[in-house]
This record gives structure tokens, sequence and C-alpha cells, in this order.
């Protein structure tokens, strides 16, 4: 461990520790069951990026599964940006933090003796981004490949709930991973049609237009949301909607969106090259620049300067 | 918390120490996906139950996941039996335990320095049953209520694997919970079929043949699979099928099986009397008999004891 | 039977007759199999309201399933009109009719000469509306629950047509209703998503955006289309979408429409209060005010005042 | 109507009545919503054939829509007994009945006093089998064909409930006989494997073997039961299992089953000529002449009498 | 043959040869398997229709299944109107050609020795327009059949790749045809969405507003695609969106687009005559007549004038 | 080309001819649409192994597809059997053939006189068994990998027919060998459970017992036929059943068979070994044995002398 992660803080129910410290009880829900939710947003230039968005959406997952967080999201709020001000000395000037809220239901009321907690689990933590793990990507593009599982169906778990329920994405992305451990699991929903990876949207473009699948069916990242607002703003069209292989393998370019990619491009999908194999396209390239100018930030120059030499 | 629950042990990572004192790093992938896996078997009169069977079907879901448990089926055993004899003394006679192992994929690799962790996470724990809070569902039976949430398909998260997913389920029981605070969940799959509960499988008796959805799309419950050999050895027909609302509607018995319950009556489901509301109906009757008689340890007796007077 | 009710008079093949009178022989095909359909709209202030747009829809769900009423649609607004003129005299000055026309296939060839009845059976007829039954939903807001049962999809059956075929929204009424007798069934169609339920359509708002499942999965509602016609003419933005439990949840205000409710406020969906509870949100009371101005007529007063004081 | 028919009796809510005197309310929830079962056996050489299994039906499916007809199987045996009783003088020696009984839910309270009934309405009724109608398919085989339409699932509304909501299957037959008015209509189920008809089964014969499609998504025919009875009695083997066009096509022979016609051969699928287009084939002749010895009668001949010379 | 045809020529894998000379190997994939993709447009007037439209189209046939043709789409625009231009003088001059490409992926590499060939199989070629046999359409109308057979999910074969895989479609044709051999057959999709037939896309008109399949699930017809153009330019709404059977039978009009029929009024759907069965009705009319001056060709009188006198 | 392929003859549509002169119009039907079904048997020790089961398969594709061969079963025999001879002399002693016999519906009417050729196109023929290409499986096991593309369900298009339509599967081909060349695709039906690969049958054996996935969702191999018997005849018990990738991981072993393959262990399922990799397991190793017993043939010698030094 490094001294510096050493010394990182984080919120633990009502309390600003060292992050080392910070355990749930193993009897927890969010441990036992994933029975918790989370959001995650990072900051640019060490500026948290639309911190309310997240809390909002938070929120909405926190309600589909009745989860009372004991706190409003201004006290959540307040207390993330402490969170971040007290790390933000930890970074490098060139480096960012993923910054988290999460809230498991707690302990079921037999447990709450033993470990001494009653009430839900909430914790707000940073984790400084994988700036170098993922330079490449930016470099070379992401290699995107769609495994068998298909994503659950609203009516077994909303895919727009942030939960702590990963699984399904997880055994799409082992299955993909032991074929090539570099590339992207992207799952297709119950009706076949292109959804949606470990905690990234996929985009296609056509024709100069951007689509991406639709919000029902997918986590709405707020990324993804941010693309289709920088999209509309430059004037490029911008819809969500059935998307499936076929759109994918005759797409011109294609970029997934996350919190900490933002806009990276796809170089392949299933082994297809996208548009010929250049990447960035030029319509993921002006929306990456629409993205920095938004974000007042070179997210592109902070992943590539990490590039080995 | 009382002082024996205090005093319970655990097996967390290598060492047996106070079960209060096993928290697990929040960013264990338990924890924050829910990465991981258990199963739970009970003790009859301080004795574990089909230990080797649970410890199989462990090693399944992990296998299922790709999770390396780093020990051996056989080790896990010793520690179970280790764990469970050092409770057993904190128990009154008539009380038993649930036992439980879990193991979640642990760290990250870049969490695992602050949390000084490498590996999977591994308990082994023991909690006395809730037989005081039960007890009342052998006098009067279960009702049982099919919510609108629908149990993932194989081809989303297998049901047949026990993970710490459990949100899918608790969704489907939250609907009903709110609606009979004391009715119990039972979700139909994809197709419309009966499946599962939370932990539990149900039976249909009719004309004298008992009945349970195919293994398939539920998790083979040890005592869904101890009651079909039960009911064979009895002389009672018994099968897997697809069974659906028309089946329980027109049960002339039902009941759910569950490692704490084994087996216990279902009086209604949703809303509708099974077999004119009287419980238990005589094959689970039979069925109840010949499980005490299998585990040498009339476990009717030891919820029923409990009730108020 | 009040002696008002033994006046009313209904249109029965060819004939206006006492109510009371108008019996259907058993092997009436609309007896045997449901093989009929109907439309239902209701007076507001004793004037009825648009009779057209419901004898369209009943010509639509005529032709759907072949049937030939015999009978133009100006013939039958005709008749409409007569029978409620004649029923009108004995209402108070406060109450309202539904006003319903009903078309079955009539008897099989076989039949015919039994029940000495060639061609469809027609019938038009008036019920006073259940004010005082109903009062008390515009005060509290409706409990509204998703049983297990799905609405049949277009290919086994079009929600669209207004056939007799009730079964299916009948059980999933009976599923929700022996839970709570009180609450309002909604089913969600064969793809998870909220569908509709007995004769009534439901909205959500969110945002200021006031949403409704798609015409295709649900019967067109009169008073459906005429809250999206006034929430545009209101400057509210309203769309026709797939919407599930998430959206249930997380709404902020939430109501149903029907013939006879025209619009009333959800309170909570599987006991989440919406919006916190308080009912009408600001959007729902627009667009009753709306309504009301619409139609020249209180119906919420005309509700309210049958109060139990 | 000939005098014979005038003069035949029905059971109606208590009372013995001429038929034609037999009507119900236009408000009963029968005509109004399809909501109501009912289950029909015939006569052979004037003996009522499974009264009993066709009562077990019947109230199964009265258990399934939650309906008290306020009587017992036991009653409603007697009822049906004397109403075929009062009837038979009616028919010739070598012709036979329908047998029905009719269970509605009655009139919604409101409506109850208009029309001076409470509880159900409960009919039994006699109908003189389409001898002559259908004479001619036992010389030619039927012509089935499959249309569009699919059959309901049982989350939608059980199959195997036999009530009077028929619209499923008719908007299929109506599809078939359009392009064939002397065609049969058998609908594929949800998953595309053949069901049903209206009132008919379907089994397909393939080296020697039987098979029909599986209880849980169609009518539990109580013919279908004898054939299969009657085929295991023979020795031919006979099981139910998933079934389609590929089955269909490539049977040996085919036959309906249904309470009028008991077996019938099928001399086409869609056009395809089954096993070269003998009508019966070796295994259907085989079990016509065994269900002809069951029910000590020769139905085959009963119809054939009637062909035109 | 007449001498006209035995002189027509077409392009194979390099040269232009005489069509009857143009032969596949057996093992060529395009044979076993159906490993190829095709496109064809038409003449008006012996001038070639939207080319660039077509290629287009079947260069993402050919990406989605990952066949390079060894050719540009320049290439291929060039020997396709060379092929065209040495056929035309075997044209009368009211005559016009289907023109088609196909691209097979060849044979497998053990097989090439034996047959002499490397790379892909290529085909241009000509066929004269069945413009006797279709002419009666133009007068009587279509009929449309809709058969059991369900179009094939974008998750098992994309419908927008036009392949030689046609069984799909030709089954469903097959069961049309089988009862009524003078029917066009369209397959509903895997939701039970009107979908498409051989080669042709269904457009129903109601309310003024023309309505068709979304994209993703049937072959985006040029034909589909000018029709929607037209139909804007027109001043009549044209919208992509899911119909059913419900929209069918309740449409004011009905056609189908193709290559060769450009817009064909339908007459009856499943039987049920569209619109009163008056063809062309008003709207499809004025699309026929923009149509014919977009391509500056009466193609109505073309097929019309070879109608039997 | 090896002087031995430019010897090797074919039989089509009524001659024996070199088979490098076999070509088919490009205008065929099998070329056009893959409108053409097809069975393979192989040689052992060039004795043709089941010809007999094989025809009985083709006949039921043709059937299925309503093509008429123009010639009995008998006389596929004989022909088969004189290519068959004919071409034996070619072969070194330990090569062996497939033979093939492939039956199109031939040329649409208006294409009969260019090509001077009426009826459906048959052609029977033998190809090397590509031994040395395939040796390497046998000592290392099938590495396969499951798609994302799945399997047609019967009602797209019955699985049971061995058409010219290979797309589906070929996508799914595609998906895998763009990932790892020397994979084998197994595509999962569309209920997620695993069907088969191109020509292949998958087995998974756990706890002593083979499992095949049912008949209905997969081509009838009949190898796969093959090995059921010999599993039951070698007390190994055998069923068909749903599979999915929950029980692949946890196989035992798992083999795959095909007419060329027979059996061949599969060491990896989406890079899972199976069974700890090692191949053939005990249970595979036990059914080659028995299949070369049956077949007089060490087939699995035969693949294994090709391997490299």
């Amino acid at each position: 461990m490094t001294t510096k992660a050493s010394e990182r803080v984080a919120y633990h129910n009502g309390r600003i520790v060292p992050e080392r410290e910070v355990r749930v009880p193993f009897r927890d829900r969010g441990f036992k069951y994933g029975d918790a939710v989370f959001d995650t947003t990072r900051t640019f230039g060490h500026r948290i990026f639309k911190l309310e968005a997240h809390l909002d959406r938070l929120f909405r997952s926190l309600r589909y599964l009745r989860i009372d967080p004991g706190l409003s999201a201004a006290e959540l709020r307040r207390i993330t940006e402490e969170v971040v001000a007290r790390n933000l000395p930890l970074l490098e000037p060139d480096e960012d933090y993923w910054v988290t809220q999460r809230v498991s239901r707690g302990l079921d009321p037999s447990d709450r003796d033993v470990f001494d907690q009653d009430g839900p689990t909430v914790i707000v933590e940073c984790l400084p981004l994988p700036l170098r793990e993922r330079a490449s990507l930016y470099r070379d593009g992401l290699r995107v490949v769609v495994p068998s599982v298909r994503r659950a169906a609203p009516d077994v778990l909303s895919p727009r709930a942030k939960t702590n329920n990963y699984l399904n994405v997880i055994a799409g992305d082992l299955e993909v991973k032991a074929l090539d451990p570099g590339a992207w699991a992207i799952l297709l929903d119950a009706r076949g049609n292109l959804a949606e990876g470990i905690g990234s949207n996929i985009f296609v473009v056509r024709d100069g237009r951007v689509a991406t699948p639709r919000e029902q069916l997918v986590l709405p990242g707020i990324s993804r949301e941010t693309v289709i607002e920088l999209a509309r703003e430059t004037g490029i069209p911008a819809e969500e909607r059935d998307l499936d292989l076929f759109d994918a393998y005759n797409a011109d370019e294609a970029f997934l969106t996350s919190t900490s990619l933002c806009i990276c491009p796809v170089r392949s999908i299933n082994g297809v090259e996208v548009g010929g194999g250049r990447v960035p396209g030029p319509v993921t390239r002006r929306l990456t620049e629409a993205y920095c100018r938004l974000v007042d930030y070179d997210f592109v120059a902070q992943y590539l300067k990490r590039l080995p030499a």
C-alpha cells in the first residue's frame, strides 16, 4: 500500500475514518445478498462531476428497492464533498478520483445486537482512477465482445437501478475475458438488442447520427446522458432505440461511455472492425472534444500521457 | 446482544475469531457486487445435516462463477465442523444452528494493498435458528403470495447457483410483504411457472402425488431433494415438472421446504385456501414424520414448543 | 330494487323494453364464449360524453372479431341517445349514467330456432355510476397492486378490442383483491411493462411529464386519449412508452383513467407511496381541472359530495 | 324449431324448465365478461359418459377462478342425471346428447335487485350431437390448419380451465375458416408448439407411438385422457410432449379428440397430407375400436350412417 | 427457351458470359448453406432504379456476414450497368428487368482445387419482370394471409440482411399457398407484430396516416423507403411502428411494396376485406402516382396492359 | 487438385459424372434461397454407416419443406452405394469418406427453359474426411465457445430439418472463430439452453450420467442417437433434457458428436476446463470404445495417426 492510499479517508455511518478501517459486518445484507445500491461519479481536475445527477439516480435506486438511507440527498452531497476535499491532497495534480456513495439495507434485526449497528450502512469513498491501466484504450480503441449471457429484464430486476447485484454482467464479462482478457463485454438484452456492460453504455454512429439503447433496458449512465446532450448541442442527431449486431457491424463508429472513460472509442465488435478500425472516428472525436470542453479538462490527454514510452 | 451471542465464533480467512469481529472490507467484491456464493445447512439436535451435499452444491456455485475458494471441500468441511463444535456449547439443548459457508471473490487487485488481503474471502459461521419467530407457521400454515416479479432465467443468472445476488427474489418479497407482512413470496419463472422464494422451494400435492418445479429453474434445495427421496421411499410418487397457479389453486396440499423449515405446510396461495385450509394435510404429515425420522429429531415439536401459551 | 331501477329501460334487438326484462338465451355465444364486444361511455351532468369516439372503438372491436352488428354506427348512436333520454328522468340532477352498447355474435345456427332469434344480440343500456362507492378514492387516492398474471399479448387477443373476455384481467384482480379488497389491479404485459386494469389505464408523472403505456398493448381508453390531449393543450408533455415498476416507484404522481373515474389519483403502487403519498399531485390536479372544464362538469365534486360525513 | 327441441328442458338456478325459457340477465357476469366456466360430456347410446371426471374438471375450473357454484359435485351430478333423463325421450334411439353444466359468477351486487337474482348462475342442459353435419369427417378425415394466433399461456389464463372466454381460440378459428370454411383450427402455444383447437385436442402417431401436447398448456380433454389410457391398455406407447409442425408434417397418422368426435382422423395439416392421406391410419383405427368397446357403442357408425347417399 | 432468353448474359467471377452457362460448383457455400447475400433492383423504362442504395444495402449484408466480395461498390456498379446495357436490347420497349447482384462466400478451402475457384462467387444478372403473371394484382388487389410461422428475430439472423437463407419466409409461404395458391404470405415477428413476406414489405393506412413495421425487424426495402419518403413529400404522415392484426383488420387501406411491385394494393388480410375491399384506396393511389412520377414511368399501366382481354 | 480428387465422381440429376463437373444453375432455388436439404453419413473402413437412418432423416427434412425429390429412398440408397463404390478406389485404406445426398427444389418455373432443367436438383457425392486437420482434437479436446446468437426456434424453422439454411449457426460460428479460430461454437436455443453447433451435438456427463439437449430443439444427429443407444447398452444412464451453462461448467466430462467426429472430447467450455481438463474422461472413453466396436473401426486411431510427429 502506498503511503497515500493508507491515508485515504471515507465516510462510514456517521464518521469519517481511514478508508482501510471501513469494514462491514459479514451479516450486512449488502454482503449477504448484495441488498444495496451505489452510485459513482468522478472528478475532473479535482472537481466533482454532476454530483447532483448522480445523487438523484442513487435515490431512484434506493426508492426502487425501498431502502431508506436515513440521510437526505443534501446531507449525502455535503458528506461527499467533504470526503473528496479531505482526499484530494493525496492526488497528483493530473490524477483524479472515482467518488462513490454506497447504501446497503444494513443488518437483519436479529443481527443488529451482535454487530452493534442499526439502520442502513452508508459509505462515501474515493478511489484514484486507473489511468495507467486504461491509457492504451484511447490509442487503440476498445475490443467489445458480446457474450451469450443476456441482461436481466425489468421484470426480473430493473437495469436502471444501480445495485450491488452485478453477477449478471459479471457472468457475461467472465465469458468474454476467458477468450480475450483485454476485451470489454456488452450484453444483449432479453430480446437480443445491445444493452450494456459492467458500468458502461454503448453508442453506435451511422451516417452522422448517434444511437444508444433505450434507457428502460440499461443503466441510464450520466456520461451517456451527457453525450446525448452534447450531441444535440453540437448538431449531431442522437436517439435512443433498439440496436442489434447488424447495427454494430455496420456502424461507422462506436464508443462506450462510463464514469471513468467518459467517451472511449471502440475498435471492434466481436472481431469486426468498426468503420475500418481507425479510432476515434470523426463523430466520436467531436463528442470527445465537446465533453472535454464541458468538463473543462482534457481527460484523453490525462489517459494518454500515461502510455508507456 | 446476549452474552451468548457475543461469544459466538466464526472462521474468517484462516482464523477462528469472535463472530462480531468478522467484518469485510467495503471494497470486497462480495459487498460491492454480491460477487460471492454461500451455502447453509442446519443442525438437528446439534448434529450437522448433510454437510457433504451442501459443500458439493457450494462448489458447483463456485465453479459456475469461476471463483477459486483456495480451500478444498475437505478443508471446508473440517473448518465447518470445528466452528460448529466451538459454538454448540452456547446453545440450549433444544436449540439448533444455521451453519453457513461464504466465499467471495475477494478484493480487486488494486484494493488488495489497502486492506491487506489477497485471495477470496472465506467465512464459516453459525446462527441460531429463529425457532420462536416461525413457530406459528407449523400451527397455522404459510400464506404464500406470488408477486409480479419473475425469477431470473438461466441465461441471465442460473438459479441453481446460490449466490449473494438476492435482489431478484428480494424485490418479489418486498412486493408481497408490503401487502401482507407475514406472507411468503414464491416467484414465477420467466415462462409463468411456479419457481421459488427466498431460500425456499415449493411442493404441491394432488391425488396423492407430490410435485415441485424443475431443478434447472430453481435452487436445488437439499431439503427439497431430501423430501423427494423420502417421498419415493415412502411410496409417494414425486416428480419435478412445470407447475403453475392452476396447480396451486387445485392442490390438495402444498408445502415449502427450506433448510430451517425442513417441511412447513402452506395454508393459502394468493388467498386461495389449499385443500380446504386444514394444515398439515395427510401427505405433508407423512413426509414430515419421515423427515423427523431421517434426522432423528422432531423439528416440528422444536418449533411448536415455542408457541406463546 | 328501487322503484327507479325498476323503471329503467334498455334497447334489446330492435325494441326498447324494461331493463329487467333484457335476458339473453343461455346459448347466446356472448354467454357461452364471451364472443361479444361492448363499449361504455358516461354522462356528465346528463350529457353523453364522446359518444362518436366510443362507437368508433366499438366498430373497431367488431371488425377485429368479424362480428356484423346489423346496425350502422349512426343507428346505434340514435338508439343510444334515445335510451339515455328515456332513462335520464330517473336520475337525481347530480347523478350520472354509464351508457353501454353490447353486441354479441348471437346464437349458433342450430340454436336459432329454439330461441327464435337470428343475427347478433344488440343491447344498449344505462346504469347509474357508483358515485358513493368510489367517493373516497378521490380523497384518499387509489391503492394499485400489480398481480402476477400477465396481460394477454396482441397475438393471443388484442387488448385494443373491448371484448366480453375479461377473465385475464379478472384473474389478476382476484389475486389483488384477495390481499387487499380495496386495491385496484394493474397488470404487466408479456414483456413486464405496466399495462392496464379492468377498464382502467395508468399514467405516471415524472419531472412534469406524463406517460402511459403504448396503445398497442392496452385498451385505448377514451379517457386516456382525452387526458393525453388535455395534457398537450395544457403544455404538459405527454407520451406513450414502455413503463415498468421502476417508473412506478419513482413517479412523482400517478393516476388512473377510466370512463367512470375520468382521472383518479393513485396513492400507492405495490405499497410504495407515490410522490410522498399526497394526492392529488399538482399535475394530476391540473389535468383534472382541465378535464372538468372540457366536460363542463365537476366530476370530482360529484364524487366527493357523497363522502360520509 | 322442431317440436322435440321445443320440449327440451334444462336446469336453471334451482328449477327444471323448458330450455327455451332459460335466459340470463344481460348483466350476468357470464355475459358481460365471460366470467363463467362450463363442462360438457356426451351420451353414448343414451348413457352419460364419465360424468364424474367431467364434474371434477368443472370444479377445478371453478376453483381456479374462485367461483362458488353453491352446489356440491354430488348435487350437480344428480341434477345432470335428471335433466338427461327428462330429455332422453326426445331423441331417436341412434341419437345422442351433449350434456353441459354451466356456472357463471352471477350478477354484480349492484345488479342483483334489478334482476332479482343472487349468487351464481347454474345451468344444466342437453343438446343433440351434430351427427349429420360431422358425418363426412369420419370418411374424409379432418383438414387441420394452424392459424397465426397463439394459444394463451398459463400466466395469462390457464388453458386447463374450461371457461367462457373462448375468443383466443375463436380468433384462430376465424382466420382458418376464412380460408377454408371446412377446416379445423389447431393453435400453437406461446413457444410455437402444437396446442389445441376449439374444444379439441390433437394427437400425432409416429412409428407406432402416439403423442399429444402436454396437459399444462391445453385443456385436459376427457377424451384425450381416455385415448391415452386406451393406448396404454392396448400396448401403444403414449406420451405427452412438445410437438411442433415438424412432427405434424412427418406424422404417420394424426387425429383429434373431443367430447363429440371422440376420435376423428386428420387427413391433412396445413395442406400436407398426413401419412399419405389415407384415413384412418392403423393406430387411429385400433384406438377408435378400443374407444367403441369402452363406451360399448359404435360412434363411428353413428356418424357414418348419416352420410348422404 | 425463347431466343431472347438464350441470349441473356450475366457477370460471373470476372467475365460476362451467357446466363445459361452461369453455374456454381455444388460445393459453393452459397449452395450448401445459403452462405451468400444478394440484392435486387429493377429498371423502369430501361433505367436502373436506385442502384446506389441497393449496393449500399448489399454491402451492409456482406459486412453483417463478414463476406469479402473482392470488389468495391463502384466496381459492382460498373459491372451491373454493363450487364444491364448488354441485356436491354433483348427487351420489348415496355418490358423491364429485375437486376441482381449475388455474392457467396465461395468454396471451402478444401474444395477450391477441385473446382478451380478461389474467393467469393460474384454474379450479376438480369431477369424480365413477371408483368403478365402479376397484372391482375393491380386490378384485384393482393390477398394477404398470415401463416403460423414467425419471422426470425435479430438475435437469430437479422432480417435486415438480404441473405440466401429464405427458408423461414418460404415455410410461411408454403403454409399460405397450400390454402390459397394466389395469396401472399406476411409473417408476424417473434412478438406477434406484422413483419414481412418474401421480398415484400407491408403498409397499413388509417385515418390518412401510413405505417409500416420497424426497420430492425424486417428487410429495409428500398421501395419501402421510397414510399416513406414520397409520403412525407406528399404531406402524408408516415411512421415505422409495431403493427398487429388489429391494425390490419381495421386499416382503411393496405399495400405491399417490393422491387417488382413498387406499390400494390391489398384487398384482404386473412380474408378480412380491407377498407371495404375497394382497391386501390385513395392514399394508395396518391402514393402510387407519386411513385410513377418519381421513376418517370407508369408501372401500373405496364402491368395492367398485360391483363387478358 | 490431386489426381485422385480430379477423378471423384458424383450423381447429378440422373447421371454419374466427374464431381468437378457438377455445377448448379445460379438460379437454382438451392443457391438463391438455400431452398434445399441434405444429409451426410460417413464410411468406416470404407463401409457406409447407417445409410438407412440418414435417408429416413433426409426424407423427413424433405417432407417438412414439401420438396418432392422425385426418387424413392430405395433409389437414393442404390445411387449412394454406387457413388461410394465408384469413389472408394481413390482412397487410401485408412481414409474414409463423407457421403452426402443433396436435394434442392430446383428452378422456379420461369427459369427452367433457360437452364434446361425441370424438377428438383439431386446430387449424391463423397468427400474425404479431414482427418489430418482434426487429428489434434482427439489428443487435446475441443474448445467449445457459446456465442451470443441464438439457435432458431421450431416456429421459425425447425432445427430438426437438415436444410441448406445454415446462416444462423454460421453467424454464431463467425462470432466464436473471430476470438478463437480453433474453437467450436455451440449455440443456445431461444430459452437459453444449450442447443447445437454446425453439424454437431453436445453431451455433458455428470455423476456417471450422460445428457444431451432435447431432440425437438436440435438436429437429431445419427451419431447423437447412436451414442444414446450405446450408453444405454453399456449401462450408462442417458437422457435428453434442458441443459444450460450451469450444467456445462459443472460437467465431469463433455463431448461433441457429429458424423465425422463420431465422439470427440471437449476440453473447455467458454474457457472453463471441463472435469479438470483431462480428455477424454472415463465415460467418454467408454462410449468411444463402444462406438469403435459398433462400427468395427478405430476412428480415434484413424485421426491420431495423422498427428504431426
